[in-house]
């Protein structure tokens, strides 16, 4: 779990990727050697902070969103959310401005549920602020901020070990409203003709998806994938034995939002490993659901 | 109105609009010969469940989109919405999971709204249900679930009896965000330079809007069309004699959202008849306005 | 200021932007002769009601929207918005129908809130209404409607005057929705490569954004641009020495909406001069913002 332990450290508030972009870059660079199969690299600023990994003839394609929840500096010591962070007084934050780094304490007004924050000085307007890691690995679980979408991450490095014929977007944004994947599935679509997506994301521990039981295969959520496709899915993991969990929500959304409003007739189906604590400093994942993921992803990019 | 009942009764959620796809296919490939010209049929798996019908040298297209409002069953006997269904206790719905055929009881908490079922046995996570369907017909009205929009969806396969030019696009996901819209309108503007379009759905009886006194022309909902456009529809309705109403609404949106979105200069407008109790087993609308709103077609599809 | 005052007195709700996209056809036709580089003209069908205007070798793009908020006539004596007006009982409000033009009165509701008229007759259903323009100049000041999005125009117009290389495109609807930059965004892009942008557009008076202090360059509003794009923006901006705020908001949007949401990989920044009583009759900005903005446009399309 180094390499979790390692991206859930990297900062990349939504809109501020950069960090979390090179730091891809330079791995996958440096551990391509030891994949099954070399991909092509596209990055730079036609893809802006995002990174596309082509490998053989794919058929699908999998997206991973790299940004995270946060906090932007306003006036004053007021602070404005990075898309929909939990906030508590106390937790510690971390940034840097040009006056240097900067640890500070959040504060939540009781009365108001205005945003603040405690620092020895002024930060300056349009720092973000993101969650102070503290990382924590038991035999069982990891807890960390920002494992949502950091093992999304993981899972889709992980996966490029052994996968031969896929697409592996890295996308920005998606905590956010999004702003990337429109793009990024244009470019697919129009140079590869894959319309067939997976969301590597986490979703929530439910009365209805338990920890400990599988990745979860989302039959919907704010949005409705279109059926057939997601029956697909379930066959393939139903016939593969990996454990799994069928989820379905009224609320919450992802990259696939995008894709559900692009031009071109995409097919996607989310399929994550649930976590509690969501979107607190605290997120916590059960180990064996983390394997199901990576394993469900093994079998789906090699059968879709 | 045979046909209308026929359409009202098949099973076509947001996401899983399969079977009605399958019906129309099969009516089209029956009927056509009977029609004044014989379209080009577009659909497979770049249209995903959608169908487009292209006829002559088109200059207009018409939007009726397949799918319709319902529920989705989520854990214990729990539902979630599928678009914006009304929900009475009582209402009675079907589906059919692996374990074979529904028809079970719509529940609606009284304090807290929540929704559920109630039935002999559990159902399958992720199955979805619709409103059972009693299709009632008088001399003067038609009734049933579903006449949103299989009654958008019965006007668009009586214009192609007698459409020379134009363009007759089938859409998926309207009552639950959209999805089909986008893309359907790329193909068709970038393949045949078409960006006309009126949407053949149906709206709601209103203090402005009354049962018997036409189809509705409407001016705004919650978008608003370009008035250049919607003039040039209100003067050839006019002209016609044919009986209409004009709407103008603060709310309410149609397949028009992703023509007003999309990257191309798509001129639009909602024209369809009036229905009371929107959205339930008892949506109802007057026989006059049916004739009006095929009518009206008739002549924008020649003179636009 | 009379090409100010003229602009604020021209009506142009979204989605009726005709007659301002009038006036600007016949200015440019008429001023360009005095510019320092003569623009390739884009306008007509294909557009709509917008207008592109190209400069030698583009990299970066102006949006300005033409459109303003206001009312349309529902039944009775109703009224829906446009956009997000302003409501109270005694604002004057213009408008036009087939029985000639209209002065009337708006009526709010205290108790219900509903938005209502009162004229001698009763006004046809669809009509637009919009603030009656009481344009007033001081030393230091200019006040009237709609200086959202006049003024922005206006920046734009005089931009233009000694613009060599760029982009100045006038779009619709921004203030209900959108509905026009993503075919702009995207014949920009496909045809020139561009996908800088900047949104000259009027923003709000804070505790944080004073009147006097020049054009805010937004780090982020509703939505979070591209930091590294910002950061360039405020780079040039600083070295320039022009004056200017840096604004931070959780709230709001612009035309940069549609270019977040585009299939291209645009970078967007919002650079404009801050009005306090917004979207009312007495919009009122500081005349040393007007100038401090045009100047920041001047120096960030001859750097950027």
């Amino acid at each position: 779990m180094q390499l979790l332990r390692t991206l859930c450290h990297i900062q990349a508030p939504s809109g501020h990727e950069t960090r979390l972009t090179k730091f891809l870059l330079h791995y996958i660079a440096t551990e391509q050697k030891n994949w099954r199969a070399t991909p092509q690299v596209l990055a730079g600023e036609q893809f802006q902070d995002c990174i596309v990994l082509v490998f053989g003839q794919p058929r699908t394609a999998v997206f991973a969103h790299l940004d995270s929840i946060g906090f932007t500096v306003r006036y004053g010591r007021q602070l404005v959310r990075i898309g929909g962070p939990d906030a508590e007084t106390g937790y510690q934050l971390v940034g840097e401005d040009t006056q240097g780094p900067i640890e500070c304490t959040l504060t939540v007004d009781e009365e108001t549920g205005a945003l603040g924050y405690e620092f020895t000085r002024d930060i300056e307007r349009g720092t973000e602020l993101t969650f102070q890691c503290d990382f924590r690995e038991t035999d069982t679980t990891v807890q960390s901020c920002y494992l949502d979408n950091r093992l999304g991450v993981w899972n889709a490095l992980r996966l490029c070990e052994t996968l031969e014929h896929g697409i592996v977007a890295f996308s920005c944004w998606e905590e956010h409203d999004g702003g990337s994947v429109a793009y990024l599935a244009k470019y697919i679509y129009e140079t590869y003709g894959v319309r067939q997506a997976l969301i590597s994301d986490i979703t929530w521990v439910t009365e209805g998806v338990r920890p400990g039981e599988g990745a979860a295969i989302s039959l919907r959520d704010s949005l409705i994938p279109r059926r057939a496709y997601v029956d697909r899915i379930r066959q393939i993991a139903a016939k593969s034995g990996i454990p799994h969990q069928l989820e379905v929500e009224g609320a919450g959304g992802s990259d696939a939002k995008e894709l559900q409003r692009a031009d071109a007739p995409w097919d996607w189906c989310f399929v994550g490993a649930p976590e509690d604590n969501v979107h607190s400093p605290d997120e916590i994942v059960d180990k064996r659901d983390i394997e199901s993921m990576l394993a469900l992803y093994q079998v789906l990019m090699r059968e879709l």
